[in-house]
Formats: structure tokens, sequence, C-alpha cells
């Protein structure tokens, strides 16, 4: 069934690959690799090492109300959560978040992303054609369905914003660094009546560095990308104006009358933890969070490359090195997913799929089959049968 | 900011009484009661005193991955949630939760209506209208707002079931106990063409005797009104068809790619405990939630008719006592609600605001202004409030 959630991505996905035959060079483990959704596994045993450093604890008789902060304008968001995120990005420095900046919670990224597309489209008059949503290719690939999938009269997804010509309103998503190819963006229609979201779920120390605080209108982050807890379901936006994180909370309103407490609770602990210890203890010991992270990283992508090179079937894109203020020092851009591409043209999700690899196609980025998206966060086990058997692969290609 | 719940519901809902003068039968006391949303504090002191018997502990590194069962078509729905959920209806008695009923967990029944709704109207062709929606007034309030906000193009609000003449395709919301005025529903369209949502939010034993097992289509409950939890943001539904389960699972990975595990591991926790306690210590303990819950509502629709009754203002409706599978007897309903009417057609929730009690007026359930719903829910300095007030409005309507 862990096709199911490949689904809802795209049902293309779900179909294996066509090869009629199985190449030779498959292992003999049937063992499928899914590399396709991003789920930040490779986090846990860190956080395991940290002991009951981040545990909650919550009485059966607490968090019962739907309301957090009755004054505040995101009236379910807990005070607690709120101050962490605020704390985190300062000593990160990855996002501006002064006091005039509204933070507003959701049910992951996902939620906030179309509270945001709903907070920039309405109040809609019926004679107003639907708000067009656009994003270079490639794109993140749940974007167009988000945007369609309820078919509203209030906004519509319009494609490739490299393509994009019309005139009049639009929201274009600047990912940055980008998934699926790790690239660092801006927008590009750059027209009058564009509003534009900033989703920034990767920019943390462990993936990219950081090279300056992010100042725009719009910001979405979320708690599965920066620390791993994607189970918990916690996306916050950083918002200018006080328009548009009231007409996002409305939304919250109608969509999930608000967001669970306990796992506000529990993020707001862990960005808390890691916060003081990017304080107390320096950023040189492997228990730093981001520390630990970018290790991680820079170790995976430094033995993909060199699986890569050695079997000559694939590229990767390459990555500027930069300043990262957070560190304090030139780093390596180390994102979370490869955007792997086949230097024959070779449809490269389907090649994989041969060999017991589940990834995400270039189709549902807005780009050709050659390429592919492929999650570096899997646990251990699992990146290192990868490298195994896409070493393998050129082999089997040649056979044939 | 309360006004900010409030306008989720009704943009109308925050506009303040329109009396020019405060009446001087108003307490000297500024406190404003809102009663307008059924924020369930309540049974927060019950829950106080079972101490650490529901207490949650969760590690840093637990509850990590996007997926809770990849093998269920519920992908994102936790075992231990299921069980204890099956288990939970099992010993009340008050719905059919066999092995082939499938159970789609969602942040609060509020995102699940929605999913239900995408799942009954798609897919969707262009030239096919809207899925008509209805419900028979006095309807939940918040059914249009929340089917109309995003303009779907594939279901939209077609308003009181009772007046309801369009041929083809449309769902109908039954709730029963109703929310509003707390009676006993059935279907009223019954046409071809039809599907039907039970929302059984209220069907436990604090509220209505059980008085079989609910055996629909498609049935909504929601941890906020059965244990009185709301900020867990946990709802289920229990449902029969596999396609529309598929596609509600689809609706939520969409929507929010799941719900958060540590509502649902809480939420698992709480209702097992209830579970345990309806089995082993038997019923007629006040330690049972139930029964603890069923005599502290009766104690309040007691002490709300008599003050009623004094004062000759308003009406409330009468329930018929019926027999209780759980209970064993007959027992008397006693609604989260109570659905107050003024008897001489003045607008009731205006009435009350005079008297700084918020509420939530008839026209927002359909229905006119003399009717309005009040929370039956508050915590117990409130309710008390409320009943002085009350109490209070007699001499001012005479004197005027």
């Amino acid at each position: 069934m862990v096709v199911g959630i490949e689904k809802a991505v795209s049902p293309a996905n779900s179909v294996v690959s066509s090869a009629k035959k199985t190449p030779a060079a498959i292992p003999s483990s049937d063992f499928v690799i899914n590399l396709a959704r991003g789920d930040p596994t490779m986090y846990q045993p860190y956080w395991r090492r940290m002991g009951d450093k981040c545990t909650v604890v919550i009485p059966g008789h607490d968090l019962m109300s739907y309301f957090s902060d009755p004054g505040n304008l995101c009236w379910f968001l807990m005070p607690e959560l709120d101050d962490a995120i605020r704390r985190l990005h300062r000593v990160v420095g990855n996002a501006v978040v002064d006091d005039d900046r509204y933070v507003v919670v959701g049910t992951g990224s996902t939620q906030l992303f179309q509270a945001v597309l709903y907070a920039l489209s309405s109040p809609h008059s019926p004679d107003t054609e639907p708000l067009s949503v656009v994003a270079a290719a490639p794109f993140y690939s749940s974007y167009p369905e988000e945007t369609e999938f309820l078919r509203s009269g209030l906004y519509k997804w319009a494609g490739d914003a490299y393509a994009f010509d019309k005139d009049g309103a639009y929201v274009e998503c600047v990912t940055s660094p980008n998934n699926p190819d790790g690239t660092i963006r801006e927008a590009v229609v750059n027209r009058e009546g564009g509003k534009l979201i900033h989703d920034l779920a990767y920019y943390w120390p462990q993936y990219t560095p950081i090279t300056g605080k992010a100042d725009n209108d719009i910001m979405l982050f979320t708690f599965s990308k920066a620390t791993g807890h994607a189970g918990s379901r916690i996306g916050w936006a950083i918002v200018k104006d006080k328009e548009v994180a009231t007409k996002m909370v409305k939304y919250m309103e109608l969509s999930s009358i608000g967001v669970s407490k306990e796992a506000q609770l529990r993020a707001a602990k862990i960005l808390e933890v890691i916060a003081d210890d990017c304080v107390n203890s320096g950023l040189d010991k492997e228990e730093n969070f981001f520390e630990h992270g970018h290790r991680l990283m820079s170790e995976r992508w430094e033995k993909l490359r060199e699986v890569v090179k050695r079997n000559g079937v694939f590229s990767l894109p390459k990555y500027p090195r930069d300043f990262c203020n957070f560190k304090g020092k030139d780093t390596d851009s180390n994102p979370a997913f490869a955007w792997l591409k086949t230097k024959d043209g070779l449809n490269c999700d389907n090649l994989l799929r041969e060999f017991k690899i589940v990834t995400r196609g270039g189709p549902n980025f807005g780009v050709d089959s050659d390429y592919t998206r492929i999650s570096m966060l899997s646990v251990d086990e699992e990146f290192n049968l990868f490298l195994e058997r896409l070493a393998a692969i050129k082999g089997s290609i040649n056979g044939n």
C-alpha cells in the first residue's frame, strides 16, 4: 500500500516499470527501496541518541480547548511554538522574524500552501478569472495537484513560470533551495500584479549555506524537513501582511479549526532544544543537530557522486560552495533530493524501477523523463542498498 | 480576538447587539460569556481528577515518519488509534465497526467532512453540475461555509434539505443528535441519486440515549465532543465503501499529508482508558466518563429548564426519554447545545448579547433570529454566570 501515497502525487508514479524482463543485474533481494517521497527517517538515530532531552509528557487534562492564544491573530498557535520558531530562525539566521511578522501554524506546510492560495485569491467576484498559480519547472510535484484537486474557482494551476504569459494577477511559488533540483532560486515572472510564495522548507544549514536572512512577504517552513519530524504534521508561515495572515487563519479555521496542540507542543520543545544547543554548545560538536545533519548529508552526497561518476550512466547537478553565516565558513550544498538524469535520454524513473528503486520521475515536476528525483533522507540501510543497486546499473545497460 | 473564530462561521456573528442603550439589568461585571462555540472545557476537571491514567510520554525520536501503517488503506492512521476507536464503539454500542468497515482519521471531523465531499464528487467531468450539498434546517452552521469557501466546481451548498427539489445527484448531511437543536434525525430528501453523510458527533451516552448501533454508509465522529479534547483536532470516519474511503484518504494526503501522530497517540490512549473503564469498573461509578458526563449534563439541563420556566421569556425543545442500551435503562437527552427561542419573536442572539452572553443566532443555522444556539459545555463558572444573567432578563424585558 505504499503505492497509495504515491498515487496522491501522480497516478503515473504507481505504474511499475514497463520493462518486460527482469535485467540480470538486479540483486537477488526482492526488497523495493522507495525513495519517491522524502520521508526524513535519516534523522531518527540522532534523536534516539539525544535520549530524553526532547521528551514531552502530556497529562490527560492538558491541551483540551480549541483556543491556544485568544489574543493572537492566529488564535490556535501555542505561544511556546511561536517563541521557539522565532528563536530558532534568529539563531540560524535564515529568516527575518521581527515582531511585526505574523506566524501562522499549519498541519504541515501543505495545508499552509493552500491557506496562502485562499488568502491571495479571496474575496473573489464571480466574474473574475481564477488566480493563476505558477512555478518554474522543475517545480515541486504536489503544487499542481494541491492547486487543482478541488477545482476551485478562486485559483488554478497555470504551469511553468517560464512559459507564463498571461496578463493580470498571478501567484508564483519560489522554492529555494528548490525541490526537486536543489538550486537557489528567485522569482522568474516579475510582472505587475504578481504575488510570491517562498517555500523555504530546505533553507536550513544541513542542506545549503545560509547566505542571509530571507525577508519575503510569505515564507513557508516545515518541521518535517527542518528536524525530520514528518509525522507531527507541523508547518509554519511567516507573513508580513496582516490581512494575508488573517485570511490564512480563516482558511485554517474552515478547513480544520486549527492545528493539533500535541504536535505544536512537541515541535516547540524540539525547536527549543536545537536552538539552545546552537547557542550553548557551539557548532563544532557532533551533538549539534545541524552539524550532524550537514556531515551526514555531505557523506551521502560524496558517496553518491562517486557511484555516479564510476558508472557513467547518469549525471547530477553541481552546486557552488558558498559562505554560510551560520557555520561561519564556506560550505557545500547537500540537497535533500538527488536530481538524477540519464545521459542517453532513457526514462530514468523506469530504469531505476527495474532495479527495485522507486523514485519520482521528471514529468511529475514539469520536465522530461530523463530526470528523476531521489530522496537522500532515507535510513542508512536503504541508502547504502540504493548505492549498491545504482552501481550495478552500468553492467546491465552495457549488457543490453 | 475571540471574535476571530466567530467570523469563521459567520461575519454577522461578530457584530455586537444593535441595542442603543445598556439595559439596567446587566450585572455589573463586564465579563463577556462566549457560548457561541462548543468549546468542551466542561470535561477538564474530570480529566484532571483522573491523574496520570491518560498521560502520554513521547520521546524525541518517536513518531517521525509520514507513515503509520503502510499496509492499511489509511496509511497515516496509527493502528493503536484504529483499535481504540473500534473498541470504544463496540463497548458503547453506538456504531457498527465490523472489520469490513474502513476507519479514516482526520484533523477533526471538519477536515473529514470536506474529505467526504471530495470523495463523493470526484472524479468530476467539467460538463457535470457541481454536486448539491443539503441539510435539513436548522443545520450545523459551518456546513454552508465549509462547502462554499473554496468555490469548488465539485460540490456546492444547496441549502435546506426540506426545500431541495433539484433532480440528480446530491449529498444530504444528517446530523443526529442534531447540532444545533439536539433532535434525533433521519434523511429527509430520500430520492434517487442521493448520498448520505451521517455526522454522529453527539451520539454518545452523555448527550443522548444510545438506542442502537448506527450502521450508515459514512459516519463521522470527533474526539472533541466524545471526550472533550478539542485541542487535539482528531476526528474519524467509519466508511462502508472502499472506493469512498480511498478517495477520502487521497483528500487527506493532498490537504495535509495525513494527521498528527502525537494527537493520534493521545486519542488512542484516552479512548482506550475510557473503554477499559466501561468494561472493568461498571457504569454506576462517578469515575466512569460517560456516567460523569451524563450526570453533569443532566444537572445543567435541569437548572437551565428551571431558569427558562421561571422567567417566561424563552422556550426550549423537549426531548423524549428513551431506553439507552449502554446504560441499560431509560435516560433523558441532554444535548451539547441549548436551542433557545424567544417566545415573542425578539432576536434571541441580540437580546442575550445585551446581557453579555455571546451565542450563535438562528440565521447561521438556516432559521429565524428568534432562535439561538448556546453551548452547554463551558466551565462551571461560566455556565452558572450564564444562568444568573439569563434569570435576570425577565425584569429587563418587562421593564422595557
